[in-house]
């Protein structure tokens, strides 16, 4: 079957409409918050500088940054192991990335930063955004290589949407506590992913095969991922965090989740190979799920130790479905997983889901103190007679939500996408970046151009 | 014309040279400022330890952070795009701007941070040599790959030292508001580096045409300065605007701007290839054009919308430039601009001194407010009588002085760099670090020594 | 001699063991720091929003993420030069510092922050564990290639302990200050880093040397290892000095000498080329060098023109040593030092010890203010009537202290490590991932299967 990739016309349509879209709706809703508006000055106390400090920006810009990191480099190049990938991987991760914050500012503003007609945008407003579009490249983990930018644009338009709309019903419908995202980031975007590539069935894919796989460079650029997102983890499971010792130990507990989580990858790796050689998609991505796992607890009173072993189970964990479930899931489900998300992002998002659900379930007064427990589950207002085991059971209605949003929405919108209209690849060219790139032919003679004392122009 | 490419006597002397005046100019001028000496503690309210947070270091050092990764990293890495030039991109950035950051503290510290006798350095210099540097990394652009590192050394001298005179004669004299330095970094250094680059026009430099494109990952390196770029911009943009609501801003609207200039860059790299494939080089760059342009009006009220309008317009003019206007300045101006600065810094550094001028000019109380408005244009001392359009014209100005900088600065070092002496390649060893590095040679069999069971030692 | 290499076993029980052991022992004895505990909230006043601010948490945590990322991607990648090492230098690193800052957090708390039976750590412990990491890290420079990760990770246990010891006698016993770790890091890493590449001499390892240089990408791949490291250093040498003027001052005198530190490493690279061709192994390392120099004084007022002096003196020794000191190293001691730590972290640290030495033994009340000094030295309790020069000399005691434990340190685990039982690789298979890694075979024909627009599926 040989699809038209020529996107000559419809991705500068759907790039410039959607462009033109964004700028009419922030021109219509956009503004910024107080603390990013000229007159905050207004509202400090007379020759007190250290007020300049209390602005949002101080507290979570750093963070901010941070996250930045994770969304555009880290998952950009986590995905660029494949061979001859590299250029759509980061590329198209870029492209929706920038389209996705646009659309989330909108969407996450219209739901939780609306005042007066206006959506009032400040730092916390673009870490949402960015985490938002975290659970469209989560998504994009499953479907790399084988859809069109087009087709990435029109699921980053929808997901965002249901994002939006899930993200919504959980913190701000049944109160559920998911700073870090396992829920509404990871198993939402996991889930909602599989769904699509499965909705995406390619019978013939095998015709790929050749370049589903890595080349020794393109591992380690993938290992740039990998390091940023690993090292940052702390930054995006605190970010949204309240002030305070709930930001400080947020971080704390992820860098020991994540810790651990090495620890057993590494472990489980190696003991699955039959020489006991270690496999590098396990360190570029099982390394990784204990931050996925502690994405809900992290801001709780989960201590280190409770971290660690997090971490530890989900080393194993994600490693064992790298091993057994990837194939099992491909071959008897025919969901075809290319960076295998659901070890890394949807069983630890459901692992951290439930965690945080028990967590929040086990907490008292005598660990938190009064005022601190109140202060951590937002116990006041219509909540002020809730008991921890009443959050815990909201905490484990948000994963089934989060699940069924994901499923329905993944089987409408890869729906959408099956349709042969927005130039996707045939099944024997996926994985290859020459459909939609301009792809620098190799030199010739690489290995003999460069002896150095009588340097010559090579033949052009 | 075969020059001698043998640096071993001019570069130590060069390097040596201008380390040890920068030691004994340190020695002579540079101390701390009264924030980073011992006897701030003296100045504190006892017992009141929040007032160490009031020390600029926490205002200001995650973002300085930010910056020097965007100059050392960014700029470094977006260069490596050639096949065989990466050493020099990354290793000649590194050294011009080593040097620039010293001799820009002594050249601004002069202008700018003079007291008694001394020049007192804080988080604030740092930054400011950072940004004074990264014109020289702009102007780099233009000559990479035809210029030896001692001539790049010589560039960095002057350019600094008239890229000071200039901001001191804007900033300081015109009184005109350049935080992200669309006027003063990225205009200056452009027209400053296309001048260079017109004066040292290589007539036969086809012949190194083969080596003046990319390879495969050498693209996915450039990316890796591209993305640090535009993921740090915003900090660029807010690291030295005034404290509280102004950085907030001007990091609000860089995002903005840098998101709606990426799909705008895709469109049209698309829409102007003949099968609608995207181009690397338009990623790698013309991505980042909004962030350029919104240097000047970042910290202004310049609203989300405004920001999106200017990115947009920049990925579209940026593209264009790559594709038609840099063939027509090197065929007909005889410019030869090997990175594209033209695109990516020239002209949205103008248009984003035009958007400052326009944004500073339609300032009114009622959006800033009273107050805010005296405080984001310093409306002060014999400023306080300034109407708004007064500030636009000032900032206006701005750009013309700026361009004549250049223009007449360019012609002079490109000069001065010309004289056959500083060991420049010829015309056909243009792009190629083996000039000037110790290149490993290729392994001879690379593809069949890692077989792997039967592990032996290749032939010596 | 042929040694078994399959790991399958060892390894994963190794990993395991490890990890399990830290889940018991943070169980027992880690709890967090009232700044990261939900108590905190009850010792706050009420209604003092600004005092979320003084939370530990805002003043060191960007510094934190800044030295995550120089421990796992500077360290990390700074060793990827080799050209079939690149698995290795990466993922040997992420396991043994995710198993170090474990052991770590415990060994280091024992020792500082031990309160009431429980260790409580906060972002500063995070910090300081990385730190002892790197130390770790600086070793493993030296036996690269030449050891396999089981005993990577006995030597990160054992290095550990001995770090958090030799720490405790220099902080604690003879009030050594040491911000930067020229001492505690770098001088107890490198020198028993060398000591254990001595115990394990490698006779035939001239049997691998094909594989002990770099390629052309490995080589890029290192930059982005130096110039993280480079670019973040002034935070590593800032993240664990007092608040306020110390932090401060100790970015700038790092930023200081690393730029000084470039040119004259430059210059000595070339001046050593018979044809003045610059060398990559200096740019990569020698660069550096001055960031260690000024571990010690950083935080003291060792004066910018101070700062340069080092840097430009820590260049020239570094690179000499690469030149004359490695090879000499190697064929008279017995010496195998991969990465050349000797000449980047050896000298230099040693040389940051003097340094901080006579800067502290110089200091006075004209200098640093009255108040300064005491705060500076911590000039209260038993040391109220220390002076200067009596520091000074208990600073240098603290060199001699460090290279007692290294060398004794490093003779016994030495000896351990050269068990034949461990899964090392035998001389003639140094250098090659394929050892231990599952490695990707090179397609076939690289060059001629993206030739672009009839796309077929390469052969199976």
């Amino acid at each position: 079957m040989a699809w038209n990739t020529n996107l000559r016309w419809r991705l500068p349509l759907t790039c410039l409409l959607l462009q033109v879209a964004m700028v009419v709706l922030f021109g219509v809703f956009v503004r910024y918050s107080p603390e990013a508006d000229a007159h905050w000055i207004e509202g400090k106390e007379p020759g007190n500088r250290s007020s300049d400090l209390e602005n949002e920006f101080y507290y979570r810009y750093p963070s901010f940054q941070d996250v930045h990191v994770m969304i555009f480099v880290g998952f950009g190049f986590l995905m660029t192991f494949l061979q001859r990938y590299g250029y759509s991987s980061v590329g198209f991760n870029f492209l929706l990335a920038a389209f996705g914050i646009q659309w989330a500012l909108l969407m996450q503003g219209w739901f939780h930063s609306f005042h007066d007609g206006y959506i009032l945008v400040g730092v916390e407003n673009l870490i949402n955004a960015d985490f938002c579009v975290g659970s469209v490249c989560v998504a994009f983990g499953a479907i790399l290589g084988k859809v069109s930018p087009i087709q990435l644009l029109i699921m980053t338009l929808f997901q965002v949407t249901l994002f939006s709309v899930n993200e919504f019903i959980l913190l701000s419908l049944l109160n559920v506590k998911d700073a870090g995202g396992s829920m509404t980031i990871h198993t939402f975007g996991a889930y909602f992913g599989l769904t699509v590539t499965w909705v995406l069935y390619r019978p013939n894919l095998y015709q790929s095969k050749a370049r589903q796989s890595a080349v020794y460079h393109s591992d380690l650029f993938a290992m740039i991922g990998t390091l940023f997102l690993w090292m940052y983890w702390p930054s995006f499971n605190s970010a949204v965090s309240n002030h305070g010792d709930a930001q400080h130990r947020a971080a704390i507990n992820t860098y020991c989740s994540l810790a651990a989580c090495v620890l057993t990858a590494v472990a489980l790796s190696s003991a699955l190979h039959k020489k006991g050689k270690l496999d590098m998609v396990h360190i570029q991505n099982a390394t990784l799920a204990g931050g996925v796992a502690v994405g809900t607890a992290a801001e709780m009173m989960l201590m280190p130790y409770g971290s660690l072993i997090v971490g530890f189970i989900c080393g194993i964990v994600s490693t064992l479905g790298f091993v057994y479930l990837t194939p099992f899931l491909e071959s008897r489900l025919r969901i075809q997983d290319t960076c295998g998300i659901h070890n890394l992002h949807g069983m630890p998002g459901i692992i951290g889901g439930i965690v945080g659900a028990v967590t929040a379930a086990c907490a008292n007064s005598q660990v938190y103190g009064q005022e601190g427990l109140a202060h951590a589950f937002n116990l006041d207002g219509f909540k002020t007679e809730w008991s921890a085991s009443l959050q815990g059971s909201f905490q484990a209605a948000g994963i089934f939500v989060s699940l069924a949003m994901a499923l329905v929405g993944g089987l409408i919108v890869g729906g959408i996408l099956k349709l042969p209209i927005w130039g996707q690849a045939s099944d024997e060219n996926c994985f290859e970046d020459a459909v939609y790139w301009e792809v620098p032919e190799e030199p010739k003679n690489a290995a003999s151009h460069h002896e150095d004392s009588t340097l010559k122009a090579p033949e052009p």
